[in-house]
């Protein structure tokens, strides 16, 4: 049993939604899809949930939206009209949408704008129900909170309750194939509460993990994970299997095919994931697993990511200093900071932190309080770095990588500001300036691969 | 003005004390002479230190001593003969140290220690200064209370107190040489209290900040401080100039040459450090220094050190959780351990720490509270650690240090378990089997030097 997940531009029009009810019906074991809303059709199109957020912050300030309420229907009609699906269809859309924004007298904004939201996925799953009926498939669509998907009432950012797991299981007993809206669920008292946006890729790995599933598929525009970003390097090695681990240090240092969040359920489920291609269904995409067999290359993926700033540290015998580095966490967590990593020497250490979150005035409070409550010999911050991370499983066992990497680094002339190999050897990061950061990723790619 | 300490084998017997006192000579801005209790005069022989401390721990034991006590009374009569002292000196010596036995029964048994352990240097001071007198100089034995090295009542760990510099600082202004005695000092009720053992370097250390001299000389028994352990490589690089911090990061992996805590006070005021040959005064020796010029040399030292293990965490999306960081910090603190270092990834961190502050019961009570308190899927505890550290200002500018050193480790298959570099790049520090440690060593000294 599988759990197929299509995302916006997969479903942006009827000839992509044909394409995608094909690839459903083309493996009897894809019981479950999950759908995004409707996204672009063409670079500069505007996708559903864009369409609806705006009709919503329209309605929500002048009581009408007309014409973005049009805007959304269309979107919906040409896709039924194309589908041969009859134009209740639309019909039953347009009113849907109507009673939605008729709550605004009685709801929060938020609320109203999570309600608007889930729109486009509810209505998008539905158009997909009624089509694979069309054909004379067994299919239906799966309204969120029957089901099952009870989340915690955090608009925008909910989060599944631990008793869903068990209600969702059931899904596996239902006959046909169920086509299930992505991106929200709904609250204990019986409101829409949409996940963080891109949160389609969490209502699939929720529903594989509930009901263990062989196989989460994630369908989306590319035939597989690159071991680089494709903008830097052409035609870079494409990944055919990774781990979650792996998967996760590539996304975090820049790698985006995946909302992170999205992986926990599958992971903890341990459930396998593979991303296809809708638009190549044949190309065998990129599995994510617990583990994979080492193959030769030490290396799974390589990615950088500028944005960071490094405070620096020091004073005479910190290291003999009990609390130390506790009490300097602490002081960030107060200011509302979290950090990165922490490399130390002896009687210094480094604090890197993601630079979006300093402006002067907290920076210049910040030194402040590190002179004043830890008696530093020396408080300095650092702008404008980037990490870069090899990422690998195979590096463990794999006397040499840091001597290739640093080799190739230093060919390059890229100073290396700091190193934070930690002993699982899951992945290797540098810290470089923000101006080699790209030159760092393509040296370390032409080194490993 | 200088200061010049002298170690115990700078002193152990009347031949080094006239070579002490030549070398004072020979340079009349030595004005101040700190000095240690005589030490071994050959291998298997005894320091003065030691006899001291049996004596004292048999007279607590006993109400008597006589053997101990005239096997101390002897070491010094032999000096004091054959540097052709009158033997009032000798008898003064034996009927202080009466006095020091007698306050056994009015006072803590560590209290009556470091009174003991105090009568080394501060017989040894009187004898050198006697000698100066006989050889028709001027100079006096200094008394530290009234010199002002007054520190807290911790005995065995005294402390400066802020206040005492600007007292000591008078000692400018006295004439003649001045032969201050080591190790202690006295409390503010007049009790003596002894420093850290090897605490003659911390009063060379306070005398010459306080007086801020020019030169802090401190006399040993070798020509230098080696570049890397002469029980490892034969006839090492002698380093000539080295910076406080250098000098710092290379005791804490295992270099032995300096008492760490002594630097501190020449440290802070800025003075610079000369460690120098007694038996071999015409060589330069190293120089300690708050900057240097950097040579072509980027690395100043290496040294390793075993004895290290890591506890190693693992949990998804370990990063995004605020203060899990300081949450493993403040378990580590409640358990009484104090760490080195915390690489890290990005769902994963590993604490270093010496594996001596573990027994099999603090670690499983270790690992289950950071189960059940931090959630992570997984804690492993890796014995048999070594940190093995390359220092040097000049890493800073030198592009491809880290590439040399790790290639230099994969040619001899050594393993990297970790790297810890902080953005000061004064040191990088590699995780590496025990096993390996001194090949480590070895091999990084031979790409260096």
């Amino acid at each position: 049993m599988k759990v197929a997940k299509f995302g916006g531009t997969s479903l942006a029009n009827a000839q992509q939604m044909q394409k995608v009810c094909s690839i459903v019906l083309a493996d009897p074991d894809r019981k479950i899809v999950v759908v995004s809303a409707p996204g672009k059709r063409y670079s500069g199109d505007t996708k559903v949930t864009d369409l609806l957020i705006a009709c919503a912050n329209t309605y929500w300030e002048k009581g009408q939206a007309g014409e973005e309420l049009q805007a959304v229907v269309s979107r919906y009609d040409e896709i039924v009209q194309e589908l041969n699906l009859p134009k209740q269809v639309t019909e039953q859309i347009a009113s849907d949408l109507q009673e939605r924004l008729f709550t605004r007298e009685r709801c929060t904004k938020e609320r109203f704008m999570d309600r608007m939201k889930a729109a486009g996925e509810d209505h998008c799953a539905k158009i997909v129900a009624h089509y694979l009926q069309s054909l004379g498939k067994r299919a239906e669509y799966v309204h969120p909170g029957n089901a099952g998907m009870i989340v915690s009432d955090e608009p925008g950012n909910a989060q599944i309750l631990p008793d869903s797991y068990a209600k969702l299981r059931e899904l596996r007993n239902r006959e046909g194939i169920l086509v299930f809206p992505g991106f929200f669920g709904y609250s204990i008292d019986g409101e829409v509460v949409t996940f963080s946006r891109g949160g389609s890729d969490i209502t699939g790995s929720i529903v594989a993990a509930a009901i263990e599933a062989d196989l989460y598929e994630n369908f989306t525009d590319v035939d597989s994970v690159y071991a680089v970003n494709p903008n830097l390097v052409a035609n870079p090695y494409q990944i055919e299997e990774i781990t979650y681990r792996e998967m996760r240090e590539l996304s975090y240092a820049g790698f985006s095919v995946f909302h992170e969040e999205a992986l926990v359920p599958a992971f903890r489920a341990g459930i396998p994931v593979c991303i296809k291609n809708t638009n190549n269904p044949m190309a065998p995409g990129t599995r994510i697993v617990s583990e994979r067999k080492i193959t030769s290359k030490p290396v799974a993926g390589i990615a950088g990511d500028a944005g960071f700033c490094s405070i620096y540290l020091s004073k005479y015998l910190m290291n003999r200093e009990i609390g130390f580095g506790r009490r300097l966490l602490q002081i960030l967590e107060a200011e509302g900071l979290s950090y990165e990593h922490t490399p130390s020497g002896i009687d210094n250490i480094s604090v890197i932190l993601r630079e979006d979150q300093l402006d002067p005035v907290l920076e210049h409070k910040l030194i402040h309080r590190i002179q004043e409550e830890l008696k530093v010999d020396e408080v300095t911050i650092v702008h404008k770095l980037a990490l870069v991370m090899i990422v690998g499983e195979g590096m463990r066992s794999s006397v040499g990588t840091t001597a290739r990497a640093t080799t190739a680094l230093a060919k390059k002339k890229i100073n290396i500001e700091m190193i934070n190999q930690g002993s699982s050897e899951v992945s290797i990061m540098f810290g470089v300036q923000a101006k080699d950061v790209d030159d760092a990723v393509v040296a370390l790619y032409q080194e490993f691969f």
